[in-house]
């Protein structure tokens, strides 16, 4: 299947390395989400939400491994049991906060892709939907935020 | 940009007519996830975590209409802006329980999806990345479940 841009997401970080890996690690960190014109009649009412799903594609990852290190670990763990950007279908989701609509772009908060991204959809994000408070956080649950090893991708 | 399918979604419902539209509305649904096994290696270490996201495709939808009557309401709004699977690049998303692995097989609960949806991504559900009690329903709000209106697709 073919899959189409229909933004480009604009944020504060031009490589990889300053990316903070999750919006929790970025939360005042701004970006501007760009809609193409010809998609922003989709965007009705969007700005009666506080928080947004974006979905992107990671276009600038090297080599995908199944099993692998993470940011959060030096054991390896699944790729589907992880959020490394190196995957396949390379399909990036963030949740950010929704600040303002101005026409076509999107304000956020807690932006934590690199400048430039490409954008493939936008969903709302609705608590009572997507909020659930008792799921495990799994194998993350004692990892503590680091900065990002030397030599690791 | 091209996707491929890692594997096949099986669930009990054979129509969009009888998908339950959100996990919420069919927590009971069980389901499988069947991961093709050349990726099976990715899923190690998946059954620490009570949650996933899954990425599938919309395989089965109609016209692709940017603004909308939805499920959950009569007045129209931006496909941006609700979960409507008629999309530009119909990428859907469930959150959905995981009771089980079974070498290449997920056995899950939640289950929102027909029957043989191809399986882009499947990411863990982290509630510290992922949970976020405080965000607003939007439009969302005041409305309540309903028995899809006659003839709304």
């Amino acid at each position: 299947m073919i899959m189409e841009t229909i933004g480009i997401i604009h944020t504060s970080f031009k490589t990889k390395e300053e990316c903070p890996i999750q919006p929790l690690y970025s939360p005042e960190s701004s970006g501007r989400v760009e809609v193409f014109v010809e998609y922003e009649q989709g965007l009705k009412d969007i700005e009666t939400f506080s928080h947004i799903h974006l979905l992107y594609l990671f276009n600038r990852t090297g080599e995908i491994k199944l099993v692998r290190p993470t940011f959060l670990d030096d054991e390896p763990h699944g790729i589907y049991a992880s959020r490394h950007p190196f995957r396949p279908n390379g399909i990036g989701l963030s949740i950010v906060k929704l600040i303002r609509r101005e026409g076509n772009v999107l304000l956020i908060e807690g932006a934590d892709m690199i400048d430039e991204t490409p954008l493939l959809d936008i969903k709302p994000y609705i608590p009572k939907y997507d909020a659930i408070s008792s799921a495990s956080e799994g194998w993350t649950a004692d990892k503590k935020w680091r900065p990002k090893p030397e030599g690791r991708e």
